[in-house]
């Protein structure tokens, strides 16, 4: 058997406890308290235009010497394909119609860069200690650029297939995102959902394939979850959902309500609102157009369209064409400071490690 | 925190890992080995006719004074609609052209029986220490007489609210299905599979919801996976997936050479076999008509069409139209006697505890 490295060692944080980077759903007031309160919180940086995402590191490193993780995609960003967008918004038409949206008016949707040069330029001088990275790694010499900082580079595997190539690619650490998990899956190598297992399934397969730490993600929501995790061979276990509800969270109001409705418990895997697949409570578009669409155009162009609806239904009081990103555990979600809710975690995982 | 029961003071078994009974897939040879390594042996009734079931009762209790567990389906048989099985069969035309098949001459399909008077009255003579049930629970009337013979009564819960149907209506114990299982979901409450979630979701928060044992199942497949359930607050963890290549297993060579395959980890819930949602290997039909299809004759009339298609494909010596059923994690399947995967589970588990 390995000898485990402890996430004291790897993180230089007191708790097992990692805070997911939710794009959309937060800013660096969640990734301060969490770091602060001990775990390693996560600051989503794919959705931040230059000028804020500057504004968050400065605020948050003037805030905090804690470590913190730094999160960025690294998908290939694609040229519009017009046939498939006309395509895509004509199945869209009805939509539109009901919020007398013209589709040939729509702005751009939400920005979703990834991982570059400028970016990198932009990170430097903060020396970030934690980079995670979704949907693959970057290429070699922006890797290098970060290596060279002395971050810990992180990135999610939804296989085995993608911990080994993460390993053989220059990752210090895999995270293991089961398919309970919200929000984007982090799949790279496949398209096929059906690659993606349960934690219970991934975790302890990837442990066993990769040398590298692991931290596991999806459906852990409270001090059993995360005892389970580190039974099942991992450094830490990483929780989302479990923050949303946090006062530092910034999520909508229709966001908050979702999460508290017994129908928070019916969530899909769906590729509607961005191209790929994310999982989020099952509201009227995915029910309507089926959670998984083989219209939709390439990530991020699909969101263009669906964003449109969003702000029209939203400012009716409608979620129903919202992202309601959650896994599929929403019994952590606390309406509490996040640090107290990583103290409730604590507290909940030493009662199980005695 | 409750004081939880042992599996020894609960099934009065040695370890606390039970076999999953596997209709189609094993007969009492599994359940006998089983048993006496010390776990507790499942053996699946549903698809033995009055005869046979008499038959592996009276070979098992001759050879075992260990417990058993004896696993039935509580469905309610459907009556035929002479529509729905003409379109079904319609939209299966091409492939009973390719296979020269005559669609009107198929004989009826495989026999799935929910437990009756009829069974009880054959099953009572052998006082069956545990009886477990798929699909929610019998009757009033017929659970009494199972309660009478002393059996603990057991039955598969896919969501909380299942959990606590079943609490309120007189099991003793809940398996707690994880998505990741394989083969028939037990789902009773609902159809919509958005609901059935995996094992880390699912398990603690069936153990907060009910005061009864619960026992995990759902991409168990060595001894750290038993103890993250019994970390997340299981009595057990039963396991099936893992002894389908068991000596005493009676899977098809076919079955038994998928599951070695890489493409075992793709799998998907399809009710194309049976009519109801169930976990196996994507194959050729899972593929071309996608797994889960509105189409499908009510349970278990689907089987029909579909096993006469599987019969002439496997005589070619495919599994295109064969249910391969696996679960998320077939990294625990060992060609080696069941008593001997029981011991290595046993091993693994002790070392985890230390």
């Amino acid at each position: 058997m390995k000898t485990r490295i402890t996430a004291r060692e790897l993180f230089a944080i007191d708790l097992p406890i990692l805070q997911s980077p939710m794009a959309g759903a937060q800013d660096a007031a969640l990734t301060l308290a969490v770091s602060e309160a001990g775990g390693l919180g996560g600051l989503p940086c794919a959705m931040l235009s230059a000028e804020v995402l500057q504004k968050q590191l400065a605020w948050l490193t003037a805030r905090t010497s804690k470590p913190y993780n730094l999160n960025f995609f690294c998908h290939t960003p694609p040229t519009v394909n017009e046939q498939k967008e006309v395509a895509w918004r004509a199945s869209l038409a009805a939509y539109f119609r009901e919020f007398n949206i013209d589709p040939l008016q729509i702005p751009p949707g939400p920005q979703r860069q990834p991982f570059n040069h400028e970016v990198a330029d932009l990170v430097e001088p903060f020396q970030p200690p934690v980079v995670s990275f979704h949907f693959g790694l970057p290429e070699a010499d922006l890797l290098d650029r970060v290596n060279g900082w002395g971050a810990l580079v992180m990135a999610s595997a939804t296989t085995v297939e993608e911990a080994c190539w993460l390993e053989a690619n220059g990752a210090d650490v895999i995270i293991a995102q089961g398919v309970e998990a919200g929000g984007h899956r982090g799949m790279f190598l496949d398209t096929d959902i059906n690659t993606q297992v349960g934690t219970f399934a991934l975790l302890p397969q990837i442990v066993r394939a990769v040398q590298l730490p692991v931290v596991a993600a999806g459906g852990i929501a409270d001090g059993a979850g995360i005892a389970a995790a580190l039974q099942l061979g991992a450094v830490a276990a990483q929780l989302g959902t479990a923050f949303l509800l946090c006062n530092e969270s910034r999520i909508s109001s229709l966001h908050q309500d979702a999460l508290q409705q017994p129908t928070a418990q019916i969530t899909a895997l769906t590729n509607l609102f961005s191209g790929r697949p994310a999982r989020g409570i099952v509201n009227r578009l995915m029910r309507e157009q089926g959670p998984m669409s083989r219209r939709v155009p390439q990530f991020p162009l699909a969101g263009t369209a669906i964003t449109a609806l969003r702000k029209a239904a939203e400012q009716q009081g409608s979620s129903d064409f919202s992202p309601l990103w959650a896994g599929q555990n929403v019994t952590g979600c606390k309406k509490v400071a996040a640090a107290e809710l990583l103290r409730e975690l604590a507290q909940q995982l030493s009662g199980q490690q005695q």
